[in-house]
């Protein structure tokens, strides 16, 4: 099958890439759409010294899998996979367990390829009004609703998202849900017209004087966000830290004991309720677009999803569910 | 009236300082002992720019005040002031309030001094079976006791102090109140032996292979405690940040995201429960005193205060409350 893939020698399109085996308690499944995320611009770089193939965003349909009830169904997979349910499955989940696979990022190949191996426990079909170009962001989606998890959001004190990209306009787009207002920062101000047409209130980073936001999230992806992000929270507020980067942050931590700001790692969410918003249609997805790429260009699709502005970049991969690719 | 600045020229022992008046608002304090904190030595470093009389930590009597009721009292003080009772008031608190003046480390002269003026609304009376040399700590008492407003010290959940000084022994005695299990972490077989004495479990920094904690707190007072703590926090466990320092931190933050740690900047607490745990003689206080120097031989304290392994150093001030200085 063809397959994209980090490799000792960097990024390689591979046209006879093995297709997976699968246990008993796993599915193969034939991918539609793939997603290229900033982690995966990170792992190209050499971020978690990931080897294989690469991708984690992706929708496609369940083509092999012993339990029949799955076969044909049009799904998005969840992306930590853990296999045994011990202590520490109970303990700490799959997002945490210690010996877990991350699709795509740890120990586990991605779904730039024809075909993906992914555990049954990880499925989750995709309803039908979802489209394949929708379903695509469940897991940057599941990851903006993650911080809902983690914090209260109170739709009655201002928020503020440091970085317009793909993963911060979803963010806005969750914080303010409830009816919260929600600023949305930028280094550009290209970077703030989408935002703006969304309905956000914008400002450049450098511009900002005024008051200090209860809940800032930093999804800028670089060391600086975090910085802005420490000006722009309140006294007692939340700053919620989306970013991961290679390498380390130089940064006066002091603002946040006298401040006694409240710093949270925030990861993987729920995919269940990301699709629940999809259907429902409260979230817009699709204008964040900005190309989509075959998968024998996926290079050039990294290229282009690495320049600034560039909010989403898709791999068109197989045919869609019920066209002629169907099984 | 005598004492110990902080100046341009450095620290400074003066004999002629002139005695502080008082508003109506105000009460001046006859100052009987005062302790030697590491903000201290770092603002003796330049750290916040503070210039005038040093110290937080204290315990005293009203010499003078408009309100009858405070004279001859024995009192402490908490350090955040606060004049006009406007709307940041209300909404962040004497804490957080943007204008408001810190004894001794911002804008308000402090009590390493034989008087020293303070707003009636900060004063608490020493209960009688108090010692000053207890009370003393009501300050540092109430910082390790902000971490009970902020989250919840599960007891069943374990915890770890990272830097066994005068501040993490404190969080130590106050984070295992409820009967918790806390492990204090230090850089010396040497300044682990009182922790032990404690009944603390302890543990070299750079030994350490074991479970990861719910709950660590960061009380180093440098850089490196953040990362090891960093390091000993389980997945979504809870980090209290509690070290200011000079200058900024070389960190990898993608941990903190990775294993979605909540980092909680930590600062003042309140003093009336410090007050309370003394007089119920829940925390041993007295034992971490090392040395008591004299106001002229402050700049030694200082020295000896900024030992490795010396966990607090006092100033005498003044004659106890029931001696020959009372009014």
């Amino acid at each position: 099958m063809r397959a994209f893939c980090m490799t000792n020698r960097g990024l390689v399109f591979d046209k006879n890439y093995p297709v997976p085996d699968i246990g008993t308690d796993e599915a193969l499944v034939r991918v539609l759409l793939a997603g290229v995320c900033s982690t995966d611009l990170e792992i190209s770089k050499g971020y978690f010294g990931f080897r294989g193939v690469l991708g984690h965003e992706f929708v496609g349909v369940v083509e092999r899998a012993d339990s029949p009830e799955w076969l044909g169904k049009r799904i998005v997979s969840s992306i930590n996979f853990v296999q045994d349910r011990d202590a520490d499955f109970y303990r700490l989940g799959r997002e945490h367990h210690p010996r877990r696979k991350v699709l795509g990022i740890l120990g586990h190949d991605g779904a730039m390829a024809d075909y993906v191996r992914v555990p049954l426990a990880n499925l989750l079909e995709v309803p039908e009004s979802v489209s394949d170009r929708a379903a695509v962001f469940a897991e940057p989606l599941a990851a903006a609703l993650r911080i809902r998890q983690q914090i209260i959001i109170d739709p009655d004190k201002p928020a503020a998202v440091v970085g317009p990209g793909r993963l911060g306009l979803m963010i806005g787009l969750v914080l303010r849900q409830a009816g919260g207002q929600v600023t949305i920062f930028g280094r550009s101000e290209a970077s703030l017209q989408l935002p703006a047409e969304l309905g956000f209130a914008t400002c450049l980073v450098d511009s900002y004087v005024g008051q200090h936001f209860d809940v800032v999230v930093d999804a800028t992806g670089n060391p600086s966000g975090l910085e802005t992000a420490i000006r722009l929270t309140r006294p007692t507020g939340a700053l919620i830290l989306k970013s991961t980067y290679t390498g380390c942050a130089n940064i006066d931590l002091t603002p946040l004991v006298v401040n006694e700001i409240q710093v949270i790692g925030s990861r993987c969410g729920p995919f269940a309720p990301a699709l629940r918003c999809m259907a429902d249609q409260q979230i817009e997805l699709e204008r964040m677009i900005d190309a989509v790429y075959e998968l024998e260009k996926a290079e050039d699709a990294f290229q282009h999803a690495s320049q600034p502005g560039v909010r989403k970049v898709l791999l068109r991969i197989g045919e869609s569910a019920s066209g002629p690719g169907t099984k």
